[in-house]
């Protein structure tokens, strides 16, 4: 059964909301926010499209989470934290079940994450996501890309080079066990968004991003906007159990290196807090992994036990030079 | 030539901006924004699809215009001002006269309307435009759809039926002379956001909106959210003069009922108010027309000099029911 445009939004996305600082949602010409006192907003936009950031037959519940996730890493990148997001869903036909899968996906992570939905648009045409979260931050305190500077440490949070090992494993490239299908699965669909580690970090990391293009495009990034140079051991690299499990089967080191999706956090620490971060890892209360140390020059330069390592290819473009 | 994403990104997106309010621009994970002090975020996000909201071989220049234009228009009805945007741009390839045609249309309206770039999206996909417009509005200002009462004076600005006519003529189903190409292919393009006089009618509207889906859709909208119903005197609609001129070769009174695409205001006033917005209207300070009133039942009936009038259709939907 088909439903209308209007209906559809009443039905799958009007749901009561009333989060922090919501004056009007859903359904006037614009939402009206309030940003909290004394906090500046972040926002950040991006878009996922059939076939290209997902298989379009796809699980809708799945591809919502996922949208909604990579939008969110990119606040928790800056430390920000998350207030409100908007949607434009373009779909082909208005699908209900799609839409059921589609709506609770996206509301399940919305939930978790205390991000409320406050408008958008639906239009008909190709599969595509197009979100953007809003967030909030104290004036001064954003975690910023250019102010590494040579002798800082280089860190990334969780593990690396699952999500790149996740869509090999969805596309048939890369063959898992039984045991670690849902695993690989879930790295890829529902990608933890760093929010804690961000807002954590911004007392002493120097610079930071999340990494969606792969580690060493996005460290490239803080590299040129920080006018500096870096250097990673690569036998440093945080490798999950479950791809370490496969390691002569795969190239682990490389999608770690070079694979991207893996929404982790990519940050330098100077000297001068070096012992804060190492103290707040060896508490558990923080999990990151030391990788490398900015340098001077301008270079990515990747060394395996000191011996100059040369990875494949430099991450993901949409449109490549 | 192409280019690779992040060139594409400097090279056509990344002015120098420093709007109101823009501490942080494009080029980290989130751009930063102050809102202006005392005030509200009103937002609101529209997506254009190829072939559904324009044709997709139009001059790129144009449909970037249309897409920010459309997008204030939102702003307008909720009487905001503008201050920053986000742009999710996919693209099926990158091709640079595309790229440069595109950017000079973008900044164009941009720069007309004091509405800065401060980040977004681009990737590669079927040809699709979202933009997420960001304005300021003053605690308690807004013009909403919802507080509209028996016996307010329902108005419109400008003119109505010129986007359909547009439409109609850009897809060879309307021929028009010569003398009115551009006329009316502006009309589509190059809509005008109403933004003065919504900031205008805060003091005076009990409820507003921007005429996208068709004027009895629209107005079907407010009766909704308000609770009432509407008589339309269809004798009245403002009808411009190039399209006065085919009166007689194409339904110019249904386009201006039910076509879409005009984005003018369509608003309501209460008795009290009246004496002022007229004056409005003589002194030249505000263009728009009466064209009915607000009723008390949950229909928008039209009449054409105290006949009731049926129109075809009631408005665009993406998903039709």
């Amino acid at each position: 059964m088909a439903v209308g445009e209007f209906e559809l939004i009443q039905q799958y996305f009007h749901r009561e909301a009333g989060g922090e600082g919501v004056v009007l949602g859903i359904g006037d010409d614009c939402a009206l926010l309030q940003v909290p006192e004394g906090k500046q907003l972040a926002v950040s936009m991006d878009t996922l499209i059939a076939d290209v950031h997902f298989p379009a037959n796809a699980d809708p519940g799945l591809i919502a989470e996922r949208a909604l996730r990579v939008n969110l890493s990119d606040l928790a990148a800056m430390g920000a934290e998350p207030l409100w997001f908007t949607l434009a869903l373009s779909l082909p036909e208005a699908d209900e079940h799609w839409l059921d899968s589609f709506s609770e996906g996206l509301f399940a992570a919305a939930h978790r994450y205390d991000c409320t939905l406050v408008g958008g648009d639906t239009t008909r045409g190709p599969l595509s996501i197009t979100i953007q979260v809003h967030g909030a931050l104290t004036p001064g305190k954003a975690l910023l890309r250019g102010n590494a500077s040579p002798g800082d440490r280089i860190f990334v949070t969780g593990k690396l080079g699952d999500g790149a090992a996740a869509l090999a494993a969805l596309e048939h490239r890369f063959e898992v066990q039984e045991e670690h299908v849902q695993y690989f699965a879930d790295q890829y669909y529902r990608p933890t968004p760093r929010l804690k580690e961000g807002q954590r970090l911004k007392s002493f990391a120097s610079a930071a991003l999340d990494i969606s293009d792969g580690l060493l495009a996005d460290l490239g990034h803080i590299c040129e906007q920080s006018l500096v140079g870096a250097e990673v051991a690569v036998e440093c690299l945080p490798i999950s159990e479950p791809l370490a499990f496969y390691g002569d089967q795969c190239p682990a080191l490389d999608w770690a290196l070079c694979g991207g999706d893996d929404y982790e956090l990519c940050f330098t620490v100077p000297e001068k807090n070096l012992s804060s971060v190492k103290a707040l890892i060896s508490m558990g209360e923080l999990v990151a992994t030391e990788i490398g140390e900015i340098v001077s020059g301008s270079q990515v330069l990747c060394k395996n036990f000191g011996e100059v390592y040369e990875p494949p290819h430099s991450g993901y473009q949409h449109f490549e030079p």
